[in-house]
């Protein structure tokens, strides 16, 4: 069995609303030094041995669900599972 | 300037129902062998240089606002911004 950590982020050039607001309450509250927050996804999926493997089938699940490949980018790290 | 990146995940105890909507598409996309889908959140956050320990600067904002301790854990790396 494989654990597999998958990074999904907004694309450089895309605006992200939620990190601004973030980045504004965290102004507020006093945290000036903070001068940008961006937010992503950090997902963790279980992957049991098949016949298939295993980073075909990590770019197919990121590709089809996981992530809008229009505004997201991903990265992945395939680990032994414990 | 820092940037620190930010992982924030649920409690191994905590159940995650968006992660299991997710195992469950994947399912009935053909992908049987994903066997537990956990999904969190990534934060990248750039921090200017100023009088506060970075450490302590990070550990207030995710403690206050960027996670909620009793659900969800958070660990994090501190990287030169370049």
């Amino acid at each position: 069995m494989k654990k597999v950590k998958i990074y999904v982020t907004l694309r450089e050039s895309i605006l992200d609303p939620q990190g601004s607001a973030v980045q504004g309450s965290l102004h507020n509250m006093g945290y000036e030094e903070i001068s940008d927050v961006r937010i992503g996804k950090f997902l963790e999926v279980q992957i049991e041995e098949s016949a298939r493997d295993i980073d075909t089938i990590v770019k197919e699940i990121c590709d089809k669900l996981l992530t809008n490949t229009v505004i997201e980018d991903y990265r992945y790290e395939v680990e032994e599972a414990n």
